[in-house]
């Protein structure tokens, strides 16, 4: 028994028993394990999504945090579960881009393809890597066993294709990255990036057919009901209805247009 | 490190990293917490639903929990954060009203108002100050710092009006408190208050236009699908239906009006 | 206090204060256990699904186990409050059949009717026994308080009709037991059955008037969007739709016949 936070992200919502197996299988293996949901209400099989939640998180929990994640799609085929070691953190989970953004913050040290069955469960199921690869692979690793002992050393794995913002003319386009459950629309184009564009001019912004005039500084700035656009926590430019939902008076989904014009 | 129990009630949800950072924060500031959700769904902004959750559960808990709630429409705007002491319990969030409920069984010991940044995170967004001012303070008040440490010391904070019953005429006019994932409705009417009114009498009771004259011991007592009112478990009169929904049946809201004629 | 891990499953949902409530009894009687949650998205008042959910996870937990689990229609009546101890686990809740289907792969060593008020909260509630009586119970467990200390010893306790796939001439005719947050339609069917029945010739499935002629190892050899026939994590015959809903493709519900035919 040791001490040691897994945290958990995955698509298989709250209602099954799928995450109760998973952490059963892991206090079987480590009882002194803390787990914390990060969430489980990832968009079946929305690889991005998850990649998205976990890379806006994943650094606020302490050095050797286990970060076990499975948002999985190919599970059963031949896509690898991999691990990947960090400075701080161990990224537990399937091949599949789920843990690219986020990589852009950390350095991996170490990367290990899970080929070695001794840490799985004695069965394995072609549906359920969760509780029979991944949990227990976490489990075991939470108990200070080496990273190289689970499997081959791997020097590459799957990235999303990240999207970033693009200056084309006079506009700075990016993308709806996520909408959360407030309706608040998160965008791909960071602080940094509207600041460099606009060189301190005020800016336009462009959504679901609406302009936006105004930069607000926090939500309590902007007139009830009526759109604003702000940077939110994760240092994205955000569009928000003070006490409304902005997703629904834009109508707008992820990977839609946004302009940003000076 | 140090043993301590945090309990956390946000409108944030569950599909978001949201929950996840401030829990990451807490472990990261003291990794012997026990973090117990009393939950996470409250109505987007709805700082009396907060209130009246947090006022049937946190005495349930052990001396010494801090309750760190965050329901905080004004997040970023002069609002206080603040931090109340009681004989038992700490209690951590926004100066809104979020704790006057649970305040009418507690006696406030020692409140602050928290503006000392030596116990936020080092930088604080304008839109998450679960995360940057609530989650840290309760982790550092977990570790045993002083709340005289965290601010200034104030003798005055919000309070939600209270909306008591009251008697008309021939009738004890209350409303609708809170309806339940069963669609039990809570009334704010207590047992206490029908018993004065009714001397013993049999009542009746309006809602949404209907008209019940039953008071149960308990749901098992009411016909399956019928209209019941009986005491429940927070100590307020409550409509239900035995395996129905009362709220469905009714059409009623919060604030609606329940009428007892004797 | 005491090490110990108790699982929560009921039907009382996340948004209320129901769950919170147990788990601050339990820890105010033994600050030392770890709470897991199993799920408590069981639709309400559905003992049946509430059964299916426990005996799939309750074994992937570690030896010592106290399984708490509440979905109670009859909460209040005269329906007994048991405590069921296995070889390696304890279950407290209702006596409603809640327990049948985890018991099938346990030996009951100890049965108890909760009957000694001693270990229940001073004030018992008619509508949340689940705070009053079952969380003290398992905590009280938890802290090594014996078995026959809670009341009557008892041998015979309730158990839900079992509903076991028949031969019908030429078909072998199930049900289906439970259906996921994925919309996989799981059957009560299991793989030694249809192997027994088949005797390795090809089988078609019949569910919501659709033939399913592919008996596939995993999700990933789907079609996208195709009807597939798969055996699940827990063992049983399971209709899918690569990242699809099988049960919206089938309209089918939990019940309803699935008939397999060689």
């Amino acid at each position: 028994m040791k001490r040691a936070i897994i945290t958990l992200l995955t698509d298989f919502g709250t209602r099954d028993y799928y995450v109760a197996s998973m952490k059963g299988v892991i206090l079987s293996i480590n009882p002194g394990c803390s787990l914390i949901d990060i969430t489980h209400q990832v968009k079946p099989q929305d690889v991005r999504e998850g990649a998205f939640i976990l890379s806006n998180v994943h650094s606020s929990f302490p050095r050797g945090t286990i970060h076990l994640c499975v948002v999985d799609p190919g599970v059963g085929s031949p896509r690898r579960p991999i691990l990947l070691k960090t400075r701080d953190y161990f990224f537990v989970g399937p091949d599949n881009g789920l843990f690219s953004f986020a990589m852009r913050g950390e350095k991996v040290k170490t990367a290990v393809d899970l080929t070695n069955p001794e840490f799985f469960l004695s069965r394995v199921s072609t549906t359920f890597h969760g509780r029979d690869i991944f949990a227990p692979v976490a489990a075991h690793l939470s108990l200070g066993v080496k990273p190289e002992k689970f499997g081959n050393l791997i020097d590459h794995w799957e990235e999303l294709d990240s999207r970033e913002p693009e200056i084309k003319g006079n506009n700075l386009v990016g993308e709806v990255l996520h909408i959360d459950a407030f309706g608040n629309v998160i965008t791909n184009i960071s602080e940094e990036q509207i600041l460099q564009f606009s060189r301190g001019a005020p800016v336009i912004i462009e959504a679901g057919g609406k302009r936006i005039r105004n930069l607000k500084k926090g939500y309590w700035e902007g007139e009830r009901g009526k759109l604003m656009a702000l940077f939110g926590s994760a240092g994205f430019l955000e569009i928000s209805v003070r006490e409304g939902n902005a997703q629904k008076v834009l109508r707008i989904k992820r990977g839609d247009r946004i302009i940003v014009t000076r």
